[in-house]
Order: structure tokens, then sequence, then C-alpha cells
């Protein structure tokens, strides 16, 4: 039947965009026998798990997140953590092609793979079970204290990150809870933040997500795959075991939208220093025009304010760059409160101290943003790099 | 031009899955000038706000719900509710469309309507604010207690409900922002519920959703457009003012995922009486099977068994049925919890009391699921009728 197996390569190539033509072959596939809720192409996409970067990093975010840090448990040691680690490495291989975990109980719910990826990070507290504190890199530790900061411990720290994305949010929650339960005996839950962006397919693809304060978020970024993947990965100058790895800063920033949305348009505009409609520089038309910090108004005032974000944002020193892959959050107001809504800010670098805490203490000192914005959670984890077919997440740390 | 009105006739039908195609349309509209995050065709879909029954209730399932109810602030009455009833049903028109709220501060948040409808119902506080006791229906009134009940306050009652869907979270939680603030004289927030179903794109449209427990869920359900809308919508024989209207049912329930987990595969098909892989009922092969409930094994015993949940939710009575929309919860789990799943169980029908109440009572009395659930969270509410241009929602019982 070379029709029916052409057809079903093409769904397995899983182009996220052929929506039309997939929903009749889903259906077709589906007369077949009973395979019901089978992915249509969005939901049969796929991020290849192998390879020398976890996936999750540079992937094109996908429309929801889980965050979930876990502490370890008393008496985990090195030893414990490798059973971890091929545990967890065998069931986010199987989950991201779309197979069930290897004791999973709901084996249905992983069937739409939707372009998950699990990102595995380790908090200092990784280091330590294993007896490796030789091989922290010193930005592996909470960040500096800042003036902004009101940190709840609740949102704070963890021993290891699960970052686990996907375009579905059942497939997310299905797969949250494998990987949870696969650890129970090792850890505890410490926190789970969830986020969102757009659903796919929803907007064009490539297209900006937009922040709860209803600005383009995401704009001016590190290209990976060109001379900015040094600012991403952990190369031959970093710790060892982390080649090809990198450092991760996840930042719960909560924002005061009843304060925002008093200030009128022209002034949110100068806050970041770029227009709401699409995104552009307040001195350009096009989201992607670059900025000119030196422009001068008639009144020779600069366009871009001195306290914009974005001036703020920026220093002279190139390397002072990192990639931000952040995600909306809104939950059920507290009493009395109309939203309770932000940012999980997550960003990632090959050197948090060198790259990341420059820009962090620059906006803590300047930043006009900050009287809506406040951090109340903060955690640093180091990603290892990913891993080859009979190797699993961590080895290099754990059995180098 | 004719070529590009007619696509953008063609884009804006709305038809959900034409991703592909949409999606080079959607680029194209977008070079034409500023306006990024331009809905791509699943974004651009909108379901029509006029008409004699409010959307949201036999609208397919979109992708996410917040369910939010309020509480009317002391002194709000007929005259105060007739000016947020009217401000409500101004931006729940725009909105649906895709334009922004009168007041909008976040306009770009409102361009991808992505199928959002607006749902609002009335709990008793209303009529009583109202000085219409009179009008109140008796099933207008908090569910009677049942013995599986661990009701939490946090999460039952309310004066008002907005049930807010879209196939979008950020447009969801955009406008569950505009309509809370339009309302903050008037009320207050006393809980939020989000809930999610699979992404647009992600299975072949007209799947029924899984639930967390893995199960397909919301097979059986009256088919809209049939004779069963007499079961969904009040007709003449209830109050006027809820003509076209219909009662809304909202329980939150907590599943025990931990001991679910315990059990083999057929014993968890035999709590349901359904199949896990494809919902079909254990007396057939497809989906949408007629489940056979006096089958019988070869010893004699039934097939689908006497405390399965799809018996036990049925009753001889023809009339004791409802039109089930629930959505999944996933929450983070309280302390030493592995997670903390569920469903925001929701039912529409005419009649609560003569349909819903008789099938709650029979579950309570007998339904093996109950070991793994637990309803934590119980509400009511009248959902009044559709509303042409010029009216608003609710003023048959407002202004009548
Ligand atoms: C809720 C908090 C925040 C909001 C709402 C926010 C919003 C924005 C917006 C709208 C832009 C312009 C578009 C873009 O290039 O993405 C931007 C740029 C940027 N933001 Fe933030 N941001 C927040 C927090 C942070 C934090 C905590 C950092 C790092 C410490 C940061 C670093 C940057 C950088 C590096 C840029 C790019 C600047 C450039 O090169 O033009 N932001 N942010
Ligand atoms: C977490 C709680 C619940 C779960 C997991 C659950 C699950 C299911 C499943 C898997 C089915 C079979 C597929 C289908 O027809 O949808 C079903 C059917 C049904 N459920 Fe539930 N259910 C729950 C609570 C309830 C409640 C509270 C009610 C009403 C009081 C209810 C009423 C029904 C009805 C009427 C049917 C269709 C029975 C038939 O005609 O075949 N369910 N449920």
């Amino acid at each position: 039947m070379p029709r029916r197996v052409g057809r079903r390569a093409f769904l397995a190539s899983g182009a996220a965009v052929l929506g039309g033509a997939a929903a009749l072959g889903g259906r077709e596939l589906l007369d077949k026998g009973p395979q019901p809720s089978a992915p249509d192409a969005t939901g049969r996409a796929t991020v290849p798990f192998h390879g020398e970067h976890q996936a999750g990093v540079v992937t094109p975010g996908q429309a929801f997140a889980s965050f979930v840090a876990l502490d370890l448990a008393d008496g985990v040691d090195r030893e414990a953590l490798v059973r971890l680690m091929r545990v967890w490495t065998d069931d986010i291989e199987r989950l991201t092609r779309g197979a069930p975990g290897l004791t999973d109980t709901e084996p249905e719910l992983a069937a739409v793979p939707a372009r998950l990826t699990v990102t595995v990070g380790y908090g200092p507290g990784v280091l330590t079970a294993a007896g490796r504190e030789d091989l922290r890199p010193a930005w592996l530790a909470p960040l500096p204290a800042f003036g902004i900061d009101r940190l709840q411990q609740a949102w704070s720290g963890g021993d290891l990150l699960l970052q686990i994305c996907a375009d579905d949010e059942i497939t997310v929650a299905h797969a949250v809870r494998v990987l949870v339960k696969e650890a129970r005996t090792f850890t505890r839950v410490r926190w789970v933040q969830r986020g969102f962006r757009n659903s796919p397919g929803t907007v064009a693809p490539g297209t900006t997500m937009r922040n709860l304060m209803g600005q383009v978020d995401g704009t001016s970024n590190p290209v990976p795959g060109t001379q900015d993947d040094r600012l991403i990965w952990v190369g031959p100058d970093g710790p060892g075991w982390l080649h090809g790895g990198t450092g991760m800063v996840v930042r719960r920033i909560a924002m005061n939208l009843d304060t925002w949305d008093e200030l009128d348009r022209p002034a949110r505009e100068q806050v970041i220093g770029r227009r709401l409609d699409n995104g552009a520089p307040l001195t350009g038309t096009h989201e992607h025009d670059e900025p000119d910090l030196a422009a001068m108004t008639d009144l020779h005032l600069p366009v871009i304010e001195t306290f914009a974000h974005i001036r703020r944002a920026r220093s002279d020193d190139p390397e002072h760059r990192f990639l931000r892959r952040s995600y909306n959050y809104d939950e059920p107001p507290a009493a009395g409160e109309l939203s309770n809504s932000g940012l999980v800010f997550v960003s990632f670098q090959a050197d948090i101290d060198a790259q990341f805490t420059p820009i962090q203490r620059r906006l803590d000192q300047l930043d006009l943003l900050n009287q809506w914005t406040t951090p109340i959670g903060s955690a640093v984890f180091a990603v290892p790099g990913g891993c080859r077919p009979g190797e699993y997440l961590g080895q290099r740390l754990l059995e180098p």
C-alpha cells in the first residue's frame, strides 16, 4: 500500500503547519483501528532528544511549560543519582517521541508528543550529593541579592529542575507526572511554575510572544546556530562535564497590572523603549530594526529614555548577553486582588556570573520597569549537555 | 483585488483546521504593515456572540477555560447590575470578535480571538440583589449534600460566574482581566478555576478529550441541534427570563492518581465500563457503540459491572441527562504530594433538580470511581439566554 505508507511518513515528518490535510489523514488512519486521540500534525511533531545539547534551550518556544524544582531526599548519593538519571533519560527519550514512559500507567496520554522537550538542570545540591563539589562552576549558586528582590522561598532554589515544554498542556501534565513519579523515592517537589504563550497555529510561526503587559517580549536575543552559540553553550573554557551544556536562570517576576494599566500608551512605550503595536524600537518601524540608543529628539532628549528597559538591559560589553526563553504566568488572584500575573523569566547562558549578573545588576540600579515588576522567585541551574544513545543525562558528571 | 478579498473572507470564515494555507495567508497580510501577532487561522476563528443562546454551552470545547466566580459587593442593586451587564455585554461582544474591550489597556492581546466565548451565569445572589427572588428557579440553589462530598468554601458558591474559553491561553488571560477589571467596583473574585484540553490541531477535530486518569471523557452526551436540545435549554416550562438559557453545575473533583495508578488496566476499565485505548464500551469495539448493560460473561457476570461509572451514571429515565463540558485541571502539588490533578466537572441542563441531581445521587450511592475521586467544590448558576444586538445579557431578568 504505497499510498498509505507515503501518508504515514508524511505525517510522521510532523511539520506543524499542515492542519487541514493531516486532519483528514488522521481520521483515515483512525478508521483502521481503535486508536482515537491519534495525534494530528501539530500533535505528532517531535523534537529529537539525542544530540550534543539538551532540547528545550534553543528549541522555538512551545505553547506551555512546567518548571518543576525538586529537592533531593536525605541520603541520595552519587549512585542514587545515577539510577535516577538513567530512568529519567530513558523516559524522556520515550516521551519526547510519543511513546509511553517505561512504567507509564496512562500510555494513551503519551501519544501526542506535540514537540515535547524535557530539559534537566542541576542545582548546587546535586554536586554536593554526588561528591563532586570541586566541579561546581562558580556561577552555580544563588544569585547575589538585588535591591528590587522580594524573593519567596516558595519560588526559589531547588536541587533539580525539570523544564517540560510542549504544544499541548495534557502532554505537559502527563510528562510531569511520569517524571515526578519516577523520582519519588529520591526527591520531593519544591515548587512548580507553569507558563504559557500562544497556542500552536493561533499566530504565524516565528511570531515573538507577548507578555501580559501586552509587550512583544523576546525580540532581541542571541541567534542559535551563529557565533552567538558561544554565549549559550558551555565551551572548552567551562568545566568538562558541562561541555555542550548551559547555565539556566529562572526568576518569577510579578507584574502589577493595576498600576501599569494607569499609564498612558506613550509612557508605557517609553518604559520599554519599544512600541506596543509591533515591538519596534522607538527609533525604528519594524520589530527587528536595531534600536538607535544615540538618537535625540528635536528637544535634545534621548528618543529611547535613559531609564528605558532596553537601554538598561544592554551593556557596552557584547559578552553581557544571554538567551531569554520566558513564559507568561496567570494564577488565581489573592483575596481582594484583580489578578496574579507575571513572567516566568528564563535565561540560558554559558556563564551566569559573566553574562547575566552584570545585566541584572544594571537593571537593579536603574530600570523604570521595576516600578511595575517584582522578582518573587529566583533559582539557578546547570543544564548538562545532551547525550547519545546509550548514554544518560549527566553521565559525564556522575561517572566521569 | 478580488483575490485578497477572497482570502480575507476565507480566513474570516474561521475554519480552525486550515493551518497550512492560512499560515502563509497570515504572513502575506502581515507584510502589508506593522501588525505582528496577526492571528493565524486558528487564532482568527470566532464564535458568534449574538443569538438565542449564549455561546460556550454547545460550542465544541476550546482548549482552555477559566471559570471565575465573583461575589457582589455590598449595596449592588438592580441598577448596578444593569450597568455591569451592559458593560460586560459590550466587552464580550467586542472581545469575541477579536476587538479590544471598550477601555482595554492591552488592545494587542485582544487581536487573537481563537474561538473565545464568554458565558455569564447567575448565582442565587444575583436574584436577591436584583429584588427578583420570586423569579428564582427552585434548582438555583446549592446542590444537596452528598456523602462523597468534601467541599471547600474556596471552590464553592459564587454570585456570578464567567466561563471564559478559547483556543489560546493568552486570549483567556486577557479576557479574564478585562472583564474582572470592568466589574471591580461591583464585585470581588471568589475563586478562579482554570482548565485545559488538547491544544488546537494536536488531535483530529471532533476527538473526545481525555482526562488525567487517561480516560476518554465526554463520549455519551446529548447532541445539540437534535431533540436533545430540550435537555439543555430552558423552554416554555421554565421561568420566562431564562428562556433559551440553561442551568450550570461546576464541581471541582480531585483525582487520587497515586492510588488510581496502582490498579491494573482491566480493573481500571471495569471501574468506568469502557476501554482505555479508545473509549469503547466493554461490550463494543468503537467509542460510540452503544453500551449493552445487559450483556453477561460466560460466567453469568455482567460485562459492565454493577458498580461501573457508566452504568451508575445512567438511569432508566431518559430525562435524567445533561451536557457535560468538563476541563482538566493540574495544579502544583501540596507539600509531600506528587500531583494535584482532577476535573473541573461542568454540566449544562434545563433543570438541575430534575436532570442532574438524580444522577449525582445515584453516583453518591454507588460508583466505584468514587474510590479515586473526591468532589472538593460545587456551585450552581443560571445562564440566561443570549441577546440580540442592542440588548444586554440578563436584560429579561433585570428589566423585564
Ligand atoms: C517582568 C519582567 C520583564 C519584562 C516584562 C520584560 C520585558 C521586556 C521587553 C518588552 C523587552 C523588549 C523586547 C525584547 O527584546 O525582548 C525586553 C528586552 C530585554 N530584556 Fe526584559 N523584561 C523583564 C525582565 C527582564 C530581566 C529580569 C532581564 C535580565 C536580567 C531582562 C533582560 C532583557 C534583555 C537583555 C532585553 C534585550 C535588550 C536589547 O538588547 O535590546 N528583562 N524585556
Ligand atoms: C472526576 C470525576 C469523573 C470522571 C473522571 C468521570 C469519567 C467519566 C468517563 C470516562 C465516562 C465515560 C465516557 C463518557 O461517556 O464520557 C463518563 C461518563 C459519564 N459520566 Fe462521568 N466522570 C466523573 C464525574 C461525573 C459526575 C460528577 C457526573 C454527574 C453527576 C458524571 C456523569 C457521567 C455521565 C452522565 C456519563 C455518561 C454515562 C452514559 O450515558 O454512558 N460523571 N464519566
